[in-house]
């Protein structure tokens, strides 16, 4: 089990959910066609992305009673046999009412074998250019978070997870091979930093890195950056795209990582007396 | 004092030490000349870059009794008026005879104000492409290093240590503005990752990051990569060059600084709760 294709879905979001689920499951049902064996959808996949759309889009997520967006994707991995990182949706916490920004997890059973709430909330202020602040209507995440698959252990965080290095380092420290984030950069991130974020986390870990973006839509107030990637573990761009809809799909050979570790040894040279290890 | 030009002199080094000290001076007075305030030279600018040749290369660095070169660049320095981060020599140390990759730090006065041995050590191997081994020879430093100037303080580490993120997120925390890297990456590494690395300490530190290479000289067996580069703290190229010997200059505005981490507020985001702050 030494290699895998992934596939990003960077889907068109528009404002009715029943379409946005149909749409995505279209999507993962032709991935899983063309052999790919994890695919991943974008953050807010099933609302736009904007604080006042969080509360009515929102939905608990339980596996006993599940809402229908979870539903359908416990449905779609099933039927597509695939491994799903289900970009994320907003969450409303059954115990508290509170609203996260959440990704669930699927494996090929359509069973639930993972949830990551977004630890680090997106709020932002570039003035005259952008300015989001999701913690106006969400509350943040309190775990890390990772899952397992035929290949190995992949770690997860969503958009705005990616500027703080220490999911990925350690996710990686611990074993994981890839880290996937659903993420929703703009017109303003996007050009400066989501490919520099991307390709930053694969050569510091010698991991695979994917970004899944929704596609841009102009009728929309928040008009995301697209370009869904895929960097191997030597900091190259193995696939990516422009703002379309699209599907974006990368082959990982997992031979790879330890081709890079053995090349560039730094997984033995760290200097832990030196500094503490944050995976520890 | 919120504003600084930083110069990186990009020499070419050949296997004359007297001559490559001579016209590390004569670029230094040119930088200063056209208003440099901080100066960089490159990795082992007194020594062609060997592990063959840093035995006969090395000397002490004392402020008691300094060898040649220490003395040339104490006085380049003051002569100069520049805060001079000396690129690296071999040192060998005076109680143990052991050899380290040796940056030393002088103010504009001329004295030595810090002194960095490179902590991680350069073992690679490429197969058919690139292998070296420090380590073979050099002993690594144990002592992360900064300096003060009258613009806020600066982190310093050599070439190979850029690629462990801890030395600037450490420093960085700590307050510095910006890390300065002489390194001399090679034709394998260097197209693959020294403007990614050097993208990724500023942006997610949000910093000015500076890598002072060597000039290309094909006359020796381990040929720099060059591209001395100076990247802000939006992860923004504020200047680079090629491969030929050259002055990089650019001009830095700490206002920047405080912008990027307004707009985009990360030092006040991050989930000590959730990881570890390798700065405490």
């Amino acid at each position: 089990m030494n290699k895998l294709r992934m596939a990003l879905i960077q889907l068109k979001v528009g404002s009715n959910k029943v379409l946005n689920i149909s749409n995505a499951r279209s999507m993962v049902l032709k991935a899983s066609k063309e052999g790919a064996n994890v695919v991943v959808l974008p953050e807010c996949f099933n609302t736009p992305y904007g604080t006042a759309y969080f509360n009515d889009y929102a939905e608990e997520i339980n596996s006993s009673e599940m809402g229908p967006t979870t539903l359908a994707l416990s449905k779609m991995a099933k039927d597509a046999k695939v491994f799903l990182v289900g970009g994320s949706i907003p969450e409303r916490a059954a115990d508290s009412g509170q609203i996260y920004n959440t990704c669930t997890i699927w494996n090929d059973q359509g069973t639930l074998i993972g949830k990551h709430r977004k630890m680090h909330l997106f709020d932002i202020d570039v003035p005259g250019k952008i300015t989001f602040k999701e913690s106006d209507v969400l509350s943040p995440g309190n775990e890390l978070t990772s899952f397992a698959t035929p290949w190995g252990h992949i770690g997860v965080g969503i958009c705005y997870d990616v500027r703080f290095p220490e999911l990925a380092m350690i996710a990686a420290r611990r074993g994981c091979f890839a880290m996937v984030y659903p993420g929703a950069f703009n017109m303003v991130t996007g050009p400066m930093h989501w490919e520099a974020l991307m390709r930053a986390r694969a050569i510091d870990n010698m991991i695979f890195v994917a970004g899944c973006s929704p596609a841009r839509d102009l009728d929309f107030s928040y008009h995301a950056w697209g370009h869904s990637i895929v960097v191997g573990p030597k900091g190259d761009v193995k696939a990516t795209c422009e703002f379309d809809e699209t599907i974006v799909y990368a082959d990982l050979d997992l031979a790879e990582i330890k081709e890079i570790r053995t090349n560039i040894p730094i997984y033995d040279q760290r200097r832990f007396d030196m500094y503490p290890d944050v995976s520890k």
